[in-house]
């Protein structure tokens, strides 16, 4: 078992990571002193997977609870769907205190921290992720979210969970493609900021794909003090220093978009991003070509894919230059000196961030 | 014209209260660098009123800007309205900083508010509030708020403006009984925290009432700075002194919660909801008979109403123990001990609010 206390004063809170942390919930909600009445949000899939331990340790701790079901899917990131659950939610609110658990993915995550940031101005809510992504990434910092049709992540708060529970325990019955999803930001980690976990990945990178716990909760668990201590020091993305979080993110982002999200997974597309940040890295000479090879080797390695297929060029240009994360039309990208030196770097020639995708791209014709 | 300064750290922000305060906008926008895009949030009735000088000072900085109108009643505080107001400003959002500003009362300032906390995780708005409540009271303090059909003011956040601009040249084509709503407020404030301020409103209530702009302008500004320190104090009520405010609000909810939110204004609720807080105070013996009339009289005289009528003392208390601001049965209520010695007294004996609340009933027989 691993504590990390993420520090941000009155919102401090602890990530607990561990093979059986799910027994542990009953103990940390009585010392929180959050309520007595816990909302579940989830999803049909996670309930049938992950539910008859979540009930066990709420009964055990003598708590009112209901269980709120919404669809597996991004589209649960919506307007309907929050509305649903917050009508539902102030109908089971009576006279106890209610506070409010997310047991999922990031959909769950993201949707359940909005709700519970704007319901009577923000009750408590604890994370319990599911998945390999949401338990190093998604579940951490706060960062709430729903999608419009004008782009994803639109409407959101900052607003921290009083608990993040990540029982790896739970990851033993997700498929390879969502544990490869999850590893792709772990490799992010280990790329911006801490070379012994890179190379701790390139050793045991099978034992992850294969659910070993002993891996995953150290995995997890460093993932988590990294995203922990950034968060810790730029809550609000006020500093910039959130921002090396987006390697790979601005194109993956925009491949993500141009395929109408449903081709890659959120990991596979960073994956992909990673590899462009790599070769526009390299063809600056920021990195070398043996270190380019040495990331690159272990993406492959790992089963991530390595070429966008399907997806045209302009597509992907349109979809990064909509990003809400630039300002005008100047272009902002993280890059890689070598591991743990991410850099930030504005106004990129086109041509270079064009021909580094154009790389990866299996050609329609 | 008189700045009043909101000490939040870096949410600090200006509240100009000015007979013309409207000529001050452009030079504010410039000097708070918030955007060149301007999304303005108002209904039909305030657009015809009101907007002419407001399109004219946002020529005069050189912003876009779009107009969105919402239903003028307090329904357009619904999860529907924020969803086509949220979804009309990302199309009107494009590349240029957008900004809000809620140019209306405290249904257009609740929305607005709430609007700009969550889009992108949070863009800057300006209040202009149009009506002597928003400028005395709502559009002060960063609560923003939407109705649920479990209660009103169960969605919201705290989120606070960048600059409220209170024009008081504005309230000139309100209705008398818009106006009494306001002074409602006013005459709180006198209670809870200025005697001075109380004995202005003896001498001068009839020149609000006739909405003479030096009165106004004195009226807002004094009643701004006292609710300005509160917020200052107690920004998200967690203190328990931003309490004081509800002065005479815990019946008013209730009264109006029980008469459909259609039979009284806000104020004209609250006017009675501390009649019968003052009459609680006196029969504890906080207060003397003398100051008791004092406090009537000036209420009466402003032609606010002193008696209930139409609404059954048992739907009254049913509303009053739905009240959010308890927890469990316990009741809470602040009375007052004078001017400027407001007391939060918790778990009266039910007899004596019903008592209280009867001695203003109009008997249905």
């Amino acid at each position: 078992m691993r504590i990390i206390r993420v520090r941000l004063a009155k919102r401090s809170y602890d990530i607990v990571v561990a093979k059986n942390a799910m027994g542990f919930l009953a103990r940390y909600i009585r010392k929180l002193n959050i309520g007595e009445s816990a909302y579940v949000i989830t999803n049909n899939l996670i309930k049938r997977r992950c539910s008859s331990r979540l009930i066990r340790a709420l009964q055990e701790a003598g708590l009112d609870f209901k269980i709120k079901i919404i669809p597996d899917t991004e589209r649960s990131k919506s307007i309907p769907v929050l509305s649903s659950v917050i009508n539902d939610l102030a109908k089971f609110d009576r006279k106890r205190r209610t506070f409010i658990i997310a047991l999922g993915g990031g959909v769950v995550g993201d949707l359940s921290g909005l709700a519970a940031s704007i319901y009577k101005r923000g009750i408590p809510y604890l994370q319990i992720p599911t998945t390999l992504l949401a338990q190093v990434d998604s579940a951490i910092g706060g960062k709430t979210a729903l999608d419009l049709k004008e782009g994803k992540n639109l409407i959101g708060a900052f607003y921290q969970p009083r608990l993040v529970l990540s029982d790896v325990s739970l990851l033993k019955t997700l498929d390879q493609r969502q544990l490869r999803s999850g590893l792709a930001e772990v490799i992010k980690y280990g790329i911006i900021k801490d070379s012994s976990l890179f190379a701790y990945l390139e050793k045991e990178y099978k034992n992850i794909l294969k659910a070993k716990p002993d891996v995953l909760e150290h995995v997890v668990a460093v993932s988590s003090r990294i995203k922990a201590g950034i968060v810790q020091a730029d809550e609000r993305e006020e500093k910039g220093l959130r921002t090396i979080l987006n390697f790979g993110h601005s194109v993956g982002h925009a491949i993500e978009a141009a395929s109408g999200f449903n081709r890659y997974t959120h990991g596979e597309a960073v994956g992909l991003g990673m590899l462009v940040a790599l070769e526009i890295s390299s063809r600056l000479r920021f990195i070398s070509s043996l270190f380019e090879s040495r990331v690159e080797n272990l993406i492959k390695a790992t089963g991530l894919p390595t070429l966008i297929s399907g997806i045209a060029l302009k597509d992907i240009m349109r979809a990064f230059y909509r990003d809400k994360k630039f300002c005008g039309s100047q272009n902002r990208m993280v890059l890689t000196r070598g591991l743990g030196r991410p850099e930030i770097v504005r106004d990129l020639p086109i041509a270079l961030i064009e021909t580094a995708i154009t790389k990866r791209i299996i050609s329609l014709d």
